[in-house]
């Protein structure tokens, strides 16, 4: 059996996410629709596994899988199977032979989410799938510094929508990069890990900073009382790219 | 009454093109929801003057039209009213007041138009929509060769979808830039006005140039043939874009 690594982009936007749910052929996911073209390039069920999952209506630039297959194939063979029947809003960017062992999940050390925000009344046609909209202009260097208190090792369950669980909400973010590019204000999280909803929720509490509505130094606060009522709003999906999974090089 | 000079942006793929036909709503196109909402703001019927059609899932950056009509609303707050009314996939980037004899089509004096090409089997799932897909390789230099054929003042019969008309199909084209931008293809053209379909068949020929399917020193005896047949194909219309119409200083 070939363990085959992929580098995928998707426009998240008329799926239920990535996760297929269950046994369910999942055609309303990416995964399912991956295992799909998978599945009948290799003549036999493959599992896809992902690096994680993303929300319904969250896009991906760098999302990475793994797959176990028998097949001939070379991986350029593999990678134009894959693009000539994945739907146009599904693309595999890359397809490399990894180690039997790699896990997609399992093996990845961080991960880079993008968030994309279009401030003011300027119309934004091309890009209207893959922004939020903020009618306000925003205080960056507020937001720089409510940021900066968020960067490190932190108990972050005020910053997710983790139910009851006995799994650890601990997580480290190694850095929250805040900059204007092609007229758009951009939030780059990167962190070894991330909780459900924490960079939207991090995203849509930063933005309530740059609006005025909430102090940076609150952050702290906020964070220390595990509280997910005391934290901003989760801000919409569309804005959300997961945008590179970075591995160990000994585990490719 | 005013006379109001829109700079517009649309994304084309859902219209039926810039032209409302007769004296119908036009729901289906550019121009009819464009006055649909700015009839509603002056509270009286409004004609917009385009400075040209687009054809049916052509996009523009840069349309410009104008119209006249009482209203004591100042240009921001009619760019607000419009981009608050009109859908998200029709844009108004800025307004301005303009001369009472200004006239978007009549007063035009060069045009530009920009073909965006993406070749090869890498994955464009952004930009789908806006790119015209071509699984070869282009040789750009034999494009080059082959556009600067093209510039000067021609009869470009042959390049344009025109059935009998007394009209003269005499244009000047006055440069054809081809230049890779964001891992794309993309050809700008600019000249005095275009013919019906004109910008498409040049964009389809210069392809087949690029493909290697017909030789650059074909182009004259094309143009002097003035027999649509002899051109290439009409390429696809999501790849083109209208991109500027510039007007003398005094006309605004």
């Amino acid at each position: 059996m070939r363990n085959i690594r992929l580098l995928i982009e998707y426009d998240g936007s008329r799926y239920d996410g990535w996760q297929r749910l269950g046994k369910s052929s999942g055609s309303s996911t990416i995964q399912g629709r991956i295992e799909a073209v998978a599945s009948r390039m290799v003549g036999a069920p493959v599992e896809i596994i992902g690096s994680g999952r993303t929300d319904a209506g969250v896009h991906a630039y760098g999302q990475v899988a793994n797959f176990h297959a028998e097949t001939d194939l070379s991986c350029e063979a593999i990678r134009d199977y894959f693009n000539r029947y994945l739907p146009e809003d599904i693309g595999i960017r890359e397809v490399y032979e990894a180690k039997p062992r790699f896990h997609s999940r399992l093996n990845a050390v961080s991960k880079k989410y993008l968030y994309r925000i279009v401030t003011g009344n300027a119309p934004c046609v091309f890009d209207r799938r893959y922004v939020c909209r903020c009618p306000e202009e925003l205080d960056t260097a507020a937001m720089e510094r409510a940021a900066a208190y968020l960067v490190g090792r932190h108990d972050f369950k005020a910053f997710s929508s983790v139910k009851r669980s006995k799994k650890s909400t601990v997580r480290e973010l190694y850095r929250v990069d805040i900059f204007r590019e092609h007229g758009e204000l951009r939030l780059m999280f990167c962190g070894n890990g991330f909780l459900y909803h924490m960079v939207r929720i991090m995203s849509g509490t930063l933005m309530e900073v740059g609006m005025g509505k909430r102090k940076p130094e609150e952050i702290p606060q906020i964070l220390a009382g595990r509280d997910r009522t005391r934290a901003g709003v989760t801000a919409p999906p569309q804005g959300l790219f997961l945008y590179e999974v970075s591995y160990e090089p000994d585990a490719l």
